[in-house]
C-alpha cells in the first residue's frame, strides 16, 4: 500500500462503435482527483449499473437522450459513499444514489443525490429492484400496460433487471405471468424462484409453438423489453384489446437487423385486426407522477420478502466494458452491477 | 324491354386471390329473385360501397372478421330501394342502408336496416362522409389519435374516403393538417379544395425530404391508412408523445411486402425513443358508444358546407371487382361507390 494521494480511474467512451460494442470503443484513464467545491460532496463509487440503454448513448443516432459525447465518462448510475463534503446536507460516510458514470470518483454538488437507507436493504438495489429497473417494471406493467387481474401477461428477457420484477408483479396482481428468457436455467429460475407460470426459451426450435401453447387464453399484455424473435411469436398471440408496452428492443440495439423479411406489415396487421396498441416508454417521465407509489409499494412487497431479486455482479470498474457487452448478448443473468470497490462494509 | 320476372345477378368469390385480386377470383351469376318470407322486405340495390377491408376478406388469414367462403357473395356496403315489403316497419320505395353484399336484389329482415333521410344529402353519402368512412375519420383522429387544437396532423391517403375527411375534421378542430397522397391531382386537390396545408406526393423522389419540410414541428397525430413508404417517412417525423392511429394498411393488404430490409426495429426504435404509441382500430367496435356523437356532428357539417365529399362512382354492378382492383392500386380518387341501378331517382 502506497501513501501516495488516489488516481480517479475512469472510463471514456473512446469511439463509436459499429454493431456490437468491442473494448477498443473504451479507454480507461487515470486522472487526479478533483477538486472539491463549496456545495460539493466527493463520492466514492461503490456500485456501478449496467444497463442497455448505454449501447444507445453510445451512439449519436436520435434517441431521447444526449449521446456520451468522445472522450466523455460513460454515463452511468452509481452508488457511492460521501469521502469528503463541503455542504452541510451530507457527511462523510453516508451512501447516496447518483449518476457518476463510469469512474471511481466525483466531485459533485448535493442537488439531485438520494441518501440511501441502507437498513432496507442492500444499498446496491437502489440500482435495480428499488430503483430505475424496479421502478420501469412498475409503470410498464401497471400504468402503460394497465395489467389487471386475470390478464395473461407475457414477459421477454423474463429474469433480467426488468423483466424479472415485471413477471412477480404481475403474480402479485392476480395475472398469469409467462416468461421467454435464453436458457434453460433461465426459465427454471423464472418458475421455480419468481413464480412465473411458465417460461419458454426463445433458443428452442419450437419456440413459437412453445409460447402458443403456454397462453391457451392468449395475450393481454406483452412487456416488451427485446424485439426480434421473441416478438414475432408474441404478435399472433395478442388478444383483442391487447396492450404491447414497449420497454426495450436490446436485440436490435447493435444496429440494422439483418433480417431479409420485413415484418412490419406482419406487426401492424395484428394491430390492427385484434385493436392492440404499442406503446413506448422512457422511464425518466414518470418520476414526478408515479415514484412515491413505487417507493411505497416496492418497500414495502421487498421488506414482506414478495418480491425476488437476482444481482449479476462484475468485480472492477475496468471489467465494466465486459459487463456491457455481456449484457447486449443476454449472458448476464439477473441485474447486472458492478463492484467498483470491493470492502467488507459493502 | 322484356316483360319477364328480372333475374338477381350477384358476384361470388370464386377463389381466394394470391397477392392482388384479379378478375378470375371472381364470378358472376345470374340467379331467379329470392323468395320474401313474413316480416322481410326486397331491397334493390341502388349503389355499393367499395373499400379495402374486402381485401381482407377475400383471404383466409385470421383477421376480426369471418372471411367471404367460396362461392359466397361479396362482402359489402349497400344503399338500397324497398321493391316490395312484408314489414310494417318499411314501405316500397323507403331507401335504406344495409350489407347486402355485391347483387342487385336482396329479401331481408328489416332488423339492422338504417331508413336514409334524402333531405340531407344524396342517398350514397350514408356509404362514406355520413357512414362508415366519415365515422371511422371522426373516431380515428378524436378518439384513437386524441388531436387537439395546434397538433400536426399527418394523414396518408389523404383524398381518399376516410383520409379527406379526417383532412378536414383536422382543420375544423385547429390542427395543422398535412396530407400525403399518390399523384400531383391528388394533392393538389387536399390543398384547394380539403384545406390541407400541405399534401406530399408519395411518389416523389424526395418524398420524404418534402414530408419533414411540411411538418416543421413534427407529427403529433399520423392517421395511418397505408403502411409502406407513407409510414416509413412518417416514423421520423413523430413527436414525443404522439398518437398512431392505425386504421388501414391498403399497401401491404395483397400479402407479404417484397421489402429486402426488416423495418420493424427502425419502428419500434422510434415509438421507444418518442414514447410514441400505435393504435389499431375496427370501426365497428365504436357504433355503441360514438355514433350518436358522430351523426349530430357531421350531419352538421355537410348541412353547413363544411366538409367536402367527393365520390368515384363507377357505373354497373359487373364492374365492382375492377372498382377494387382500382382502390387497392390507389386508382379511386375519393370514395369508392359503384352504381347498381341507374335511375332518374338517384
Amino acid at each position: 500500500m502506497t501513501t501516495e494521494a488516489p488516481l480517479n480511474r475512469r472510463i471514456v467512451l473512446a469511439q463509436r462503435p459499429i454493431g456490437s460494442p468491442t473494448a477498443a470503443d473504451f479507454r480507461l484513464e487515470e486522472v487526479p482527483l478533483p477538486e472539491l467545491a463549496d456545495g460539493q460532496v466527493l463520492l466514492r463509487t461503490l456500485y456501478l449499473s449496467i444497463d442497455p440503454y448505454m449501447r444507445a448513448r453510445m451512439s449519436d443516432a436520435p434517441s431521447y437522450a444526449q449521446p456520451v459525447a468522445i472522450d466523455a465518462v460513460m454515463v452511468g448510475a452509481t452508488v457511492c459513499r460521501v469521502e469528503a463534503s463541503r455542504s452541510s446536507s451530507l457527511a462523510v460516510g453516508d451512501v447516496v444514489l447518483s449518476m457518476n458514470g463510469w469512474q471511481d470518483y466525483a466531485a459533485v454538488s448535493t442537488k439531485g443525490l438520494m441518501k440511501i437507507d441502507a437498513s432496507l436493504a442492500p444499498p446496491s438495489y437502489s440500482l435495480g429492484v428499488l430503483g430505475m429497473t424496479g421502478f420501469t417494471a412498475y409503470v410498464g406493467l401497471l400504468d402503460i400496460g394497465q395489467a389487471k387481474e386475470g390478464d395473461t401477461v407475457l414477459v421477454s428477457a423474463a429474469t433480467g433487471a426488468v423483466g424479472g420484477t415485471v413477471g412477480q408483479i404481475a403474480k402479485l396482481k392476480g395475472c398469469r405471468a409467462v416468461g421467454i428468457a435464453g436458457g434453460d436455467d433461465k426459465c427454471e429460475y423464472a418458475v421455480n424462484t419468481l413464480g412465473y407460470d411458465a417460461c419458454i426459451n426463445h433458443y428452442d426450435e419450437d419456440f413459437a409453438e412453445q409460447l402458443a401453447a403456454a397462453c391457451p387464453n392468449g395475450v393481454d399484455v406483452y412487456f416488451e423489453n427485446v424485439g426480434g424473435n421473441p416478438l414475432m411469436a408474441a404478435i399472433p398471440l395478442l388478444n383483442v384489446g391487447a396492450r404491447v408496452a414497449l420497454c426495450g428492443i436490446i436485440a436490435w440495439l447493435n444496429g440494422p437487423a439483418p433480417g431479409p423479411i420485413d415484418t412490419a406489415p406482419q406487426i401492424m396487421r395484428a394491430l390492427l385486426n385484434k385493436r392492440a396498441s404499442v406503446q413506448g416508454f422512457v422511464i425518466t417521465d414518470h418520476y414526478a407522477t408515479r415514484h412515491a407509489d413505487f417507493r411505497r409499494d416496492m418497500s414495502q412487497w421487498v421488506k414482506e420478502g414478495k418480491i425476488h431479486y437476482r444481482e449479476d455482479v462484475i468485480e472492477g470498474l475496468e471489467r465494466a466494458p465486459f459487463a456491457l457487452m455481456g449484457l447486449l448478448r443476454g449472458d448476464n443473468f439477473g441485474k447486472v452491477v458492478v463492484r467498483v470497490e470491493k470492502t467488507e462494509a459493502t
